[in-house]
């Protein structure tokens, strides 16, 4: 079933590649078209057939298009969204896939034009590789992806974006901007932070055994930091919050542990063995 | 080479298991006697080869052997050294397989007599599974062994226990016991407690997202609660250290969020990123 007649993707990267080739096999856009800023990328994303068009610039990349997909780092997507929008065309949906929806939803609302339909998206998939070069038509099977429903979202361009990411086999849900970002500050950018602050407490002694458990639980760590600071600073309040709360569950294992009281340190280990495996 | 006429391993479980079945393999001993506590672990063990001779008697089982190895959970191994002692001939050497050193060291020094030789080590491997069904031969393969240097530890005995370890596959080191427990603390115990109070911190709302990033790192909160409030508990002092240290790291970063010094925070994440590179 083809939907679209042409999908602009602003940023080829890992998530933008795998936009487009999950687009071009599903045959949900006839035309998709990748803009770049490095013709370095864009080689790369031609070998591997991510796009089925390229350009460098902006106007020419989102003409006609019916969606335009920002898929950079998250910081550049509202100044991304205001070169965008004068060159869309009418009717057209503007979305993203940042990681972070508060920074994303507030700015643009106030970068883009009033006739411009936007609706925050975050595809829940990716890995600790960032380039063109790992992107996979499979990438969002299966995954989340978050849409965001704030006061200025338009309910027809939700439903066009929600049918968007399903279709290229993400299961879609909906929060408010608040909501999501709370939620992956817990389950995402905190563990980010968790694992690199491990790293860092490390010294030349410790390293050496750094095996098997160890490896599990910084894994992410090796992510692209560029990438990170970028998220961790987009999300700041939520990250915040979290960490007070993973300190004070910290505190109090401490002084259960400090006191002897084994019950309820069984207790915990206990319930979050439960937790762990369930998912 | 036959090193020795006859080991001993209390406890058959995972690394106790994985022991008599290296040492068979790899032809370190004629005897290898398992001394159980339930008739079950022992029909399983002996199903699987994993020791050539039981017993639910520690007097009979120690009888005559040249290294008695205890392989039971850390809390029990003084009260078991205690037993075994009295029954172990003269020049055998007593040893174990605990993941903390000082408690053990400081207890079994009080607990058996004088005669008797005691060498701690540390086998370094293992995973979420403790059964003997996940024992296998090559478990230590590789794999790093901490041995510890006391004030009481025969130099004799040492070496033996060193060449022990190192025949099955094991690469050998010595610490003293406070020195193991501060590195394993921070890399193993630490470790523990994070993907646990991790997994604890989730709610409901959170869970359903929880996928690769957040999978890895709390991998290890599926461990045997059991065993864990019992390493937890034996080296309290270098654990709570460890959550000390560990909290000051994350109000370091926590800090330099909240001041949007995004010079140090990618600072922070090149760092950690480096050294998780390099395990």
């Amino acid at each position: 079933m083809r939907s679209f007649n042409k999908i602009a993707i602003i940023g080829v990267g890992l998530i933008g590649g795998s936009i487009g080739l999950a687009a071009q096999k599903r045959g949900i856009a006839r035309h998709v078209v990748g803009v770049f800023r490095r013709t370095s990328t864009m080689a790369r994303a031609l070998r591997m057939k991510a796009v089925t068009s390229v350009s460098m610039d902006i106007a020419e990349g989102v003409k006609d298009a019916d969606i335009v997909i920002i898929a950079t780092p998250v910081s550049l997507i509202p100044v991304m969204a205001k070169r965008c929008a004068p060159f869309m065309k009418k009717g057209a949906i503007l979305t993203d896939a940042g990681s972070v929806k508060g920074f994303v939803v507030k700015e643009i609302s106030k970068a883009i034009p009033k006739g411009v339909r936007f609706v925050g998206s975050h595809p829940m998939a990716g890995s600790e590789k960032t380039s063109v070069r790992f992107a996979r038509a499979d990438l969002f099977q299966g995954a989340f992806t978050i849409l965001t429903m704030a006061q200025r979202t338009d309910k027809a361009a939700l439903a066009v974006i929600r049918r968007f990411w399903a279709s290229l086999g993400s299961k879609v849900v909906v929060a408010t901007p608040e909501e999501h970002d709370r939620i992956v500050a817990l389950v995402s950018h905190l563990p980010h932070v968790i694992a690199q602050e491990l790293c860092i407490l490390q010294d030349k002694k410790s390293l050496p055994y750094a095996a098997g458990g160890f490896k599990d639980t910084t894994r992410i760590a090796s992510s692209d930091p560029d990438m990170w600071m970028d998220i961790f600073m987009a999300n700041r309040l939520e990250v915040t919050r979290a960490i007070d709360r993973f300190i004070e569950e910290l505190e109090t294992f401490k002084t259960d542990l400090k006191s002897g009281r084994t019950k309820k340190i069984l207790a915990r280990s206990r319930m979050a063995k439960a937790i762990r495996d369930r998912i």
